[in-house]
């Protein structure tokens, strides 16, 4: 199978976190954003919504939306499982991973979408800009592009986001327990759902993450950093990768 | 178990038709939003989004979101099935159910809102309002409340709604194909998810439904008609049940 995704997004990183999990072999398509790659007619074949990541199988089908992969590729390669047995704990692990969604990510794109795409966004011209957006095929996103190329984040809009971000590491402390993951014993898609914000709330605000301020996601977090399957999905730092990005 | 639910949410209606579907046993726990028993405590220990509807198991564990209910009752009771055998359809059906929570939901409760909400909300006062809000757990939903009791809905937003809506109607006639349901042969969650929206189309558009217009989703809509489970699920008419509301 083929990975369309892009280094830096959440939930490109969530997929390849999967994959490696799994053991599962893929081609890595990285998608230029800032070229609108993800908004071409090939691409929006594959997924409508116009962002990454997308998943094109061998025979030629092609999946979206992250934990719909993430249970897809649970589904056709069992081992090791990364969703509880119980089905109840099944259930809830499902809300988790859909509040990270609702919650989670649209407050790390406001504080992302700032680093990586406002500088240029902002030097198009307006009919640069409005052929750019006639390609998005999405609402939602077409207004996040006006934004970040003419409006721009406040300083205020952005502590605001990540103070709603940081919301994760308490709800994260309190499921945790004494337990090693999110949802017991066994590491799943939980996990993998929240690794990406918590990867960007340790370069964002390190305070947030001390053994002090939230000693079980602390640890969480150094065991995460431990997995094989961390490094192999290259979950880099965000300033890292940018750094790397430009030259 | 118990079911919290109101008669006339598209999410209530999914999980009852779901429970008739599996012949599950519940008690029936009606929720009368304009009183907001759903923002009460107890209610939303069970669900922290205050919204209908919860499922209370005979254990006292609860859950929350309709389309995770819905993945947990055909765990628990896996006849009939109500997810495809086949694990790329499953997440195909899991899309397409995330779809309708994204891009139908929003509009219906626009349309919805504005004839069983707006009537009361607009008289409150500023003080009686400002408590209410307070008691509402998700930013969402507070500018949901604080807009149809202070900057109802217009005409022409209604109209926009309402064809946003309709977008689900080619988009299912392009799925049925020559199939009975949404994937195939058997009648699924998608189905499920699907019939409330065309429910409300049915009452709201009637020219969009009918053999000429949508020959595939006409058809569909009589054969979920028919289901025994569709009337023990109770999907009244909203206007009907409006009415008996009323009376």
């Amino acid at each position: 199978m083929k990975l369309y995704h892009s280094w830096l997004s959440s939930a490109s990183r969530r997929v390849r976190l999967c994959l490696a999990e799994k053991h599962i072999a893929y081609e890595s398509v990285p998608i230029d954003m800032r070229r609108q790659e993800h908004h071409q007619p090939a691409y929006l074949a594959m997924n409508p919504n116009g962002v990454v990541p997308a998943l094109r199988l061998d025979n030629g089908e092609s999946l979206y939306e992250s934990g719909t992969i993430c249970e897809y590729l649970d589904d056709i390669q069992p081992e090791p499982p990364l969703r509880p047995d119980d089905a109840y704990q099944r259930a809830v692990m499902r809300n988790f991973v859909r509040w990270t969604d609702d919650k989670a990510l649209p407050n790390l794109l406001i504080l992302n979408w700032s680093i990586v795409f406002q500088p240029q966004a902002q030097q198009w011209s307006d009919a640069e800009l409005a052929d750019r957006l006639s390609r998005v095929p999405t609402a939602e996103r077409r207004e996040a592009w006006q934004r970040i190329s003419r409006q721009p984040y406040t300083d205020e809009e952005k502590r605001a986001a990540l103070d709603r971000l940081l919301a994760l590491v308490p709800k994260m402390e309190a499921m945790l327990g004494d337990s090693p993951w999110l949802f017991g014993e066994r590491f799943t898609l939980a996990d993998i759902a929240a690794i990406p914000f918590i990867a960007r709330i340790a370069e964002l605000s390190p305070a947030s993450l001390t053994a002090e301020a939230a000693p079980r996601v602390a640890a969480w977090w150094q065991r995460v950093q431990a997995r094989p399957a961390f490094a192999s999905a290259r979950i880099d730092r965000f300033d890292d990768a940018l750094r790397e990005r430009a030259a």
